[in-house]
């Protein structure tokens, strides 16, 4: 018996089970407008196609702005579903909820989407559906991913940021212990409608800080995709929606196309290509107490990071000179006090450059910093020189400066 | 303008972008003996696969019950690492939990190990290791799965019912609002590590109750391992550990098995073949107060399924009997008092019949239950005549009544 122990004891630890679990994720991604006006087809279409015998349960949820801003969409949003009610059931009224950075602060708030889920007794095939930016879709994708392991979850973007980036990922959270996006799950949406005409009443800020995901993207992969939002700084100041739906719908492309062959969606590897200027974009909206809007912390972190790459010899003057021109042009202020904040106190815990210690923390493993060669080709490092660093925020600084001055 | 907006209508609605991002999940599932012995090579070799320069950090949890029977199991977990200190870094000491099902019914927990995640600064790349029973490791694992969105965890089961089923899934979970596992996530973990010297000290109840899960997928996919399992009573019930390890292995193979092929391990349809016998059984550890435990009541579960499918003309008599024999000959009781639990009033929330309800909402969709043909041969059904199910009650009571007079 002791023999044969040791032999299935040597047996056992020879060959484990080496279990593969395959899983494939589909969710379609459009763009439209008016999708609660009656008559209007994608949705109750989509909610329509599964077959089922009693209707499925549907709970709206609205970002308070954009309630504000589009009075009548609520009142639609119910009798949409008049003519459906064979099909979709709404739990509730439309549920206005305050959006924001702030709301991802708040567990309270997944929790009260939990008891709702339970309240309503829906289940694993009911939907969450929330309209909204993407902090709102991100804390609601994150109650809606947990609960029942997951109920389908319908994205209706607000924003520039969050139809071309935000509300296209596998990814949710909220913030918790004062570090961002430190709870959450991947998971994929059910689907993403974005309505182009929820982008007329956006602020000019909101307007425009979301095309720096764009410029990003475009940075990243496509440098033709760059010669395009240059060629189009006029037209996207002067809120030109047909220009931005072109500028959104392209930059959505190349963000869906990354996630979907990047081999790495879940991120368990050490490099987020995509996360390019963003070491310094969210301790920046930290350090700003979210003053600073995403988008416009992006675009600061590319402005910086480019500015690193043209200094450090990889980033040609030529190129670097685009990218600060481009960015200035649709408005970005490229320089805010807190991109100097406690440089010289690196354990301070509002140095900037925590921000990297951050970063890399949230990813996992090894540092991986996205930089650039070229228009429309990154190099990750895994070294950042921070005296460089420094030398490229007081480059900025000095730009703005001067003009300021001019 | 206006008839190119229109244009651009219709364009962007009848080209939407389809998604799809595949993900592989892989992870090894190992048995050995002495995992925790100084020398072993199977974790320090599995952690340090990675080629990362600085030490991995590690936080290990052990349940309290399997830290009272194993009095040195703690200290050997922290000195086993010593000769790998350049590799991994213990945070803490071994951390002991309160496990059982208890333990998933407290969020404060969840929050405790949320902390933990976050004062040690732990990252994707840090590992949580949990010994315990699946309650614990279903609890820890929600924590593990949403902080940084997943945190790598290494399973380490120590029940029988863990090893051959609870801790080799791709799930989850906690309790809330009263419903069992309405909090969770689908999520891979880093390894499955059973050690079988676990299983030494299990009280007779925890030792047997596992042996149901076995059963089940053997009910469902091998008839061959059920005649095996059968032909096997006697040295199960004597606590043969050699002859268990061969059971809880062909089970958990088979279960894994199920896991990499169904094409659905993450649920998103609306059957869950490998729940045969769980919709009575859940709601029982319910109605019980989890006096009865999960093995305990998955054995009523398959009795009971078993004594429908052959009521209903689908089961042959001579099967249903082999079935309930060889569960009575392991030592199941097969009746207990709140199998007949509000039988009559549908509507009570303790009405066995509302186990149904609650498994169709957990899974969503349609109900689906999965009844047996053959041993060996599942068969799912959307319907299930409650009265004919309380004839099957009433069966196996008078079953149990036989037992105990005789």
């Amino acid at each position: 018996m002791h023999k044969e122990t040791e032999t299935r004891k040597r047996k056992s630890q020879l060959s484990p089970i080496s279990q593969i679990v395959p899983v494939t994720f589909k969710y379609p991604v459009h763009f439209t407008h008016g999708l609660f006006k009656s008559g209007h087809l994608l949705l109750s279409s989509l909610l329509k196609q599964t077959k089922e015998l009693s209707p499925k349960k549907l709970l709206c949820i609205v970002d308070a702005e954009v309630a504000r801003l589009h009075p009548t969409l609520c009142a639609e949003m119910e009798s949409y579903w008049l003519p459906h009610q064979e099909k979709v059931t709404l739990v509730r009224k439309p549920w206005i909820m305050a959006g924001g950075e702030a709301c991802k602060n708040d567990t309270e708030r997944v929790s009260h989407l939990h008891r709702a889920v339970h309240d309503f007794a829906m289940d694993r095939h009911s939907y969450i559906l929330v309209v909204g930016g993407g902090a709102l879709i991100d804390m609601v994708g994150y109650a809606a991913a947990t609960a029942h392991r997951g109920i389908r979850l319908i994205r209706v973007p607000s924003t520039v940021l969050a139809q071309c980036d935000a509300a296209l990922s596998v990814k949710n959270s909220i913030n918790a212990f004062g570090k961002k996006n430190f709870l959450g799950t991947f998971t994929a949406p059910f689907a993403v409608l974005c309505d182009l005409d929820l982008l007329t009443t956006l602020d000019n800020r909101d307007w425009r800080s979301g095309v720096s995901e764009c410029i990003k993207v475009a940075l990243l992969q496509d440098a033709s995709f760059f010669a395009t939002i240059e060629s189009l700084c006029e037209p996207l100041t002067s809120r030109n929606l047909t220009i931005m739906s072109r500028v959104i719908e392209r930059g959505a492309q190349l963000h869906l196309h990354h996630i979907a062959t990047s081999g790495d969606p879940f991120e368990m590897g050490s490099s987020r290509p995509l996360d390019f200027g963003h070491w310094s974009a969210h301790k920046l909206e930290q350090l700003s107490n979210y003053r600073i809007r995403h988008g416009e912390a992006v675009a600061i972190g590319l402005a910086l990071d480019a500015t690193y790459s043209h200094l450090l010899g990889k980033l040609p003057q030529s190129s670097w000179e685009r990218i600060i021109h481009v960015l200035s042009e649709l408005g970005f202020a490229l320089f805010v006090p807190e991109l100097e904040s406690h440089l010289a106190e690196r354990n301070h815990p509002d140095c900037l450059f925590r921000g990297l210690d951050e970063f890399r923390e949230h990813l996992g493993g090894q540092l991986t910093v996205m930089l650039l060669e070229e228009i429309g080709r990154g190099i990750e490092v895994h070294e950042i020189d921070e005296a460089l660093m420094k030398k490229s925020i007081t480059t900025l600084k000095r730009r703005h400066r001067c003009t300021e001055s001019s």
